[in-house]
């Protein structure tokens, strides 16, 4: 018998499919392994063909060479250098300028590792660079949102196989994260809580759907989780902006991030995936009822006329199964 | 020079890229062509083989064989059978039974024809039978919300080549619904217009966008177009549900949609799409903001994280150009 969770962080209803649910290792992904060389001449990402990338805006130096680099998107989907402007036309036309932010971390020289591979030293380094060009975008106050995200694989979107994150910054706030901040405003109001510091107060309570819980950070399953293995990882310290983060709780979440992405990668067989990390402006981390997080979505199973139709999503596992199956994948 | 670009009926910002723009011609699927034969023995949905769909809901007869059917999902995401009930536990775990509808549609005897190919007696049949059982659905009075949409291809997350169509009726009313009435709420009392009518008007006015007119229906690329080639189609009698939809307007509605499936059938060379009926319940047809459309989303590009992440959509198309060419794609 099927039901229906709401996820009360996005507002989205999730239809807990149960006749048709698969076991988690049905997940498994059985694509050919792909061994990938250390270096590749022809990777634009590679050392040796740093000419070949856009102007570098950031670089962590390892002696002669780089262990991160920064560089503007070749193809950006928004650009610094053109002026902000807004136009609107009785309301039905409204257009704002591609003004704004793209730029590709390239996360290390070796072209066959992955996030989840990367050792605890070079992953906390990717945080703490993150968190730097996060903060860095905003200075620009034409920026209103910014939102740092990592495509895995051709299933979730990248082409180029060198690990790489991306950071985008918008001159306009997304509606998708203007109704989440009101649905959180309206729970704030109604309980005096943040609705995520009470869902991860209950689900750690709970247990059934905990990956990972430490001292500054807690990895879990929704309970609503929109698709099969979609993780949150959430700071226990309540803050708004990703920006607040420490060098302690950096270090932990170095921990968190590496742990759940091994997992994937030794028990699902490295599945295709994106993160994202949702958070608000540098400016607002004061905000009592917003709560910056990671979320983490496999792309295993496709959305289709249902879900693009409604907004609502069919999920064809129970998030508790997932989670237990997780709890026990080992990791190197 | 990219631009972004709002569009009123889903309040969704598109990032037009300009910059990494492609043409029209750009996204013809180069996928191997399949020649389906007209009749397949393992196909549960060929004629022959109608004891292996669950339970028949209704059938328009063909003399001793039938044109179309309309069975139960084999595996149905939602039931009719399961009680409705509703639990809530301090707000952060809300849950609904699976109570519900999930039909199959299928469209045509023949295992090789699609929905675009039909004749237009055959596509004006399925247009009535979609309303009958839309109407029929919203009988129970459990049932809060109906979708009719279509998953061809499968890149589109089909998983039977035999074309089909799918009814889910959910005793909830997904959150994208009531977030898009809102807005038209907002904007009725704003102007005193329907949005849909205001942008119908406006589009027709411009023409740039614009792929079929006729007597009762309009075709057309949105300003914002989520992505390459998605289309709308809106009646241009005001009215909340498709269920009022009247016999010369389903006749219209036919060549419609016809029209712009063998556009893409030809002018893309088959690519994989989903359409949607979005639309009010039969008894909310009065309703004077809302407005029933149909979308088509070809399924050309991905959504990768920063689609996921942010609920903005980054189109590497102009939809001025994409309309321009559908226009000048000939069809049989």
């Amino acid at each position: 018998m099927s039901e229906i969770r709401l996820n009360v962080v996005t507002r989205e209803w999730v239809i807990i499919a149960t006749e048709r649910a698969k076991r988690p290792t049905d997940f498994r992904n059985n694509k050919e392994k792909n061994h990938l060389p250390r270096y590749l001449v022809t990777c634009p990402f590679c050392p040796g063909n740093e000419r070949r990338t856009p102007s570098e805006r950031f670089r962590l130096p390892d002696g002669e060479n780089w262990k991160i680099r920064v560089v503007a998107n070749k193809f950006p989907a928004l650009s610094p250098e053109v002026p902000k402007t807004r136009h609107e036309d009785s309301g039905l036309a409204r257009v704002v300028s591609g003004t704004g932010i793209h730029e590709v971390i390239i996360e290390t020289p070796l072209h066959n590792l992955t996030t989840g591979l990367l050792d605890a030293p070079q992953l906390e380094d990717l945080l703490r660079i993150y968190r730097a060009r996060f903060i860095e975008a905003h200075r620009d106050i034409r920026i209103e949102h910014a939102i740092i995200f990592k495509n895995h694989g051709e299933g979730a979107g990248t082409s180029l196989e060198h690990s790489h994150s991306q950071l985008i910054a918008t001159p306009i706030v997304p509606v998708q994260f203007r109704d989440r901040v009101e649905a959180a405003l309206h729970y704030f109001d109604d309980t005096g809580e943040c609705v995520i510091c009470a869902v991860s107060r209950k689900d750690r309570e709970d247990g059934t759907r905990i990956i990972l819980d430490t001292e500054h950070f807690v990895t879990l399953i929704p309970y609503a989780a929109l698709s099969p293995f979609h993780t949150w990882l959430f700071p226990k310290r309540h803050s708004a902006s990703f920006a607040s983060i420490s060098e302690e709780e950096t270090k932990d979440l170095a921990i968190h991030l590496k742990t759940i992405l091994s997992k994937f990668h030794y028990g699902l067989d490295d599945p295709d995936y994106n993160y994202v990390i949702k958070s608000s402006r540098p400016q607002d981390e004061g905000n009592e009822y917003c709560h910056w997080y990671i979320t983490i979505i496999p792309r295993l199973t496709m959305a289709a006329g249902f879900e693009l139709g409604s907004g609502m999503f069919i999920n064809s596992s129970l998030p508790e199964k997932n989670a237990e199956f997780l709890r026990s994948v080992k990791v190197e």
